[in-house]
């Protein structure tokens, strides 16, 4: 359904035979490539000619943790910072199983199709451990990993949320600088990620399956109130009925939701992503939704805000990461958490001590 | 009920006839007594005599926002430390109109006339503004106020829930070294207050009334996740067969949860604390929580996890008061904001340059 195809990595081709000794030349010429540093305005250019090799280095930048490579990021980001701002950012969350991957893949090759150019992220802190449990198998969007208008990036790695949801803020600046209009930005449907990206988008998008049982789940953290649409995947074939059962619930339980600043009644669509039914309707929804929001101005004003809730938490996560950081504190207290379990200290006076330090 | 009586504040005296004059040397005297500082360690030693006025200007320094009293009220805690973390700490929550007051005021004169020493504190941030929507009006605990054996303190008032949280949970400390050993901490059912309180209490009582149909507001904010007990209030009269129903209702929810690291199961008891009905039973069921609790080691250890997630907390209230209360960067921020706002400006360069002011 896209527009352009690449070959793909996973596709089996004739073999080649092995040159027959390893080229002294072709060695210098990988090193010289990798140590090759493009400046920042190098790469500002690269990100605005649409060049995704200069957008891959960039978001390379801004995920390491070298203080030299985050400032060249930062330098990069300011320039790039007039030419954002300019695509809509929809959030995509579910538990585990409920089809993210083939959601996405459908979605975002609908969108390519319709001459849009998609950026897919992810939000995954657990990524870190279990290397990739969201997009870090590419395989699994193998129609969407060829496009020409797709870019697919898998969580930054990261100890915090707040580091790992930074980066994934900053990567959404440098995409729409280079010329992509639709971010999609998934997360698992587990942990306090959901309210990050909800923080970061425009549309939060939850997806479901019938009868999962994990309703009670998505009401207690809070999930459901977030929702701009409730989309109930794999209602094909058998699974149909239960989920038309399902979309009544939902509807039922959204409408016990105060109404949303935003003025928009969350909806409840049904979808086959597999069977590449109902994606059309999801994009359609995003659509009515946007021009309710850019006509009432809450778009612009919720951007403003969730701004400002930016630079607030990435105030408060660095004031928290320079202190704990500090060789000194990190010495102090080990000690002081033993004497708190001792009955030694308390944790005021504790922290007192260690607040001291700094 | 309780053993010892005072007069009450709000009882009508025969009237006295007014002096002729003000006399000079009584107003001396009362700027002497209000001028008069006693030394931490003199606030300590009446502490540990069981001297209310003591443990009362004790408080006062802790609530206090002027560096000097924080600094004596650091020294206070620390002294008064070996001789706390006696006590039981319960929290109680739910929402306005469960009857919070009444259940405290009946089950704290039922504690007090089993010899119980009953301390009532209250976390409330909202209470800046509204002052005092609990505990506030301590009329609505007319027998216990009088209770020689209760010592009730309002919540401290504050910007912030960890402020608020933080002076509370060293007024435990300061109530504990005073010799009471039931500390009752009430919070209201709405906001992340009960996650505060949660964390500063062995036991966590979650007040409800049948049918009040807020089951989902429980469910949502995951407080009815933390709850040891849930006591469904106001079951008397024709209330009763609704509160039976709704105790069945609430067992089968909490069945839904997954065990507690404290291996207890939470139970749902039916009370009327305006008929003083239920109230033993509470009484019993945490004993039964405490028995099993001290068996198992999770009371001592759940102490010290507590002590240690405020020690952290405490160090990231104080690396931000301290950030934000600094002049340059008032000044600044306001700034950032307003270019933030006209686009100028990226959260993460706004937070880079106001990092740089520190």
């Amino acid at each position: 359904m896209s527009t352009k195809r690449k070959s793909s990595a996973l596709q089996e081709n004739e073999g080649v035979s092995e040159p027959e000794t390893t080229s002294k030349s072709a060695i210098e010429a990988i090193k010289n490539m990798r140590h090759s540093k493009p400046s920042a305005a190098q790469l500002v250019q690269g990100i605005l000619a649409q060049d995704i090799t200069a957008l891959s280095r960039a978001i390379t930048l801004v995920e390491s943790t070298n203080p030299e490579h985050l400032k060249k990021a930062n330098a990069i980001i300011q320039q790039c910072l007039p030419h954002a701002n300019t695509s809509v950012r929809i959030g995509i969350t579910g538990v585990p199983g409920v089809g993210k991957s083939t959601f996405i893949e459908t979605f975002g090759t609908y969108l390519t199709s319709h001459g849009k150019k998609v950026a897919v992220l992810a939000v995954d802190p657990s990524s870190t451990l279990s290397r990739g449990s969201i997009l870090g198998d590419k395989t699994r969007m193998e129609d969407l990993v060829k496009d020409d208008n797709a870019f697919i990036r898998p969580s930054a790695s990261g100890t915090s949320l707040g580091g790992v949801a930074r980066k994934s803020r900053e990567t959404i600046i440098l995409c729409e600088a280079a010329g992509f209009d639709t971010i999609l930005i998934e997360t698992v449907g587990v942990g306090q990620s959901e309210t990050a990206v909800h923080s970061m988008v425009d549309f939060f998008l939850l997806l479901k399956l019938a009868g999962a049982g994990d309703e009670l789940q998505g009401i207690k953290r809070g999930i459901m109130e977030m929702a701009d649409a409730i989309v109930i995947n794999k209602a094909d074939g058998d699974n149909l009925k239960n989920a038309k059962i399902a979309k009544v619930e939902f509807n039922r339980a959204l409408h016990l939701y105060p109404p949303k600043a935003s003025g928009w009644q969350p909806k409840v669509l049904l979808a086959s992503a597999l069977q590449n039914q109902g994606i059309p309707e999801v994009w359609k929804l995003i659509g009515d939704y946007l021009s309710l929001a850019k006509d009432t101005h809450f778009f612009d004003h919720n951007r403003n805000e969730q701004n400002k809730f930016w630079l607030l938490q990435t105030i408060e996560d660095r004031l928290k990461s320079d202190f704990y950081n500090n060789p000194f504190i990190k010495t102090e207290l080990k000690i002081q958490l033993e004497r708190i379990e001792n009955g030694e200290t308390s944790p005021f006076a504790a922290a007192e001590l260690l607040l001291g330090l700094k």
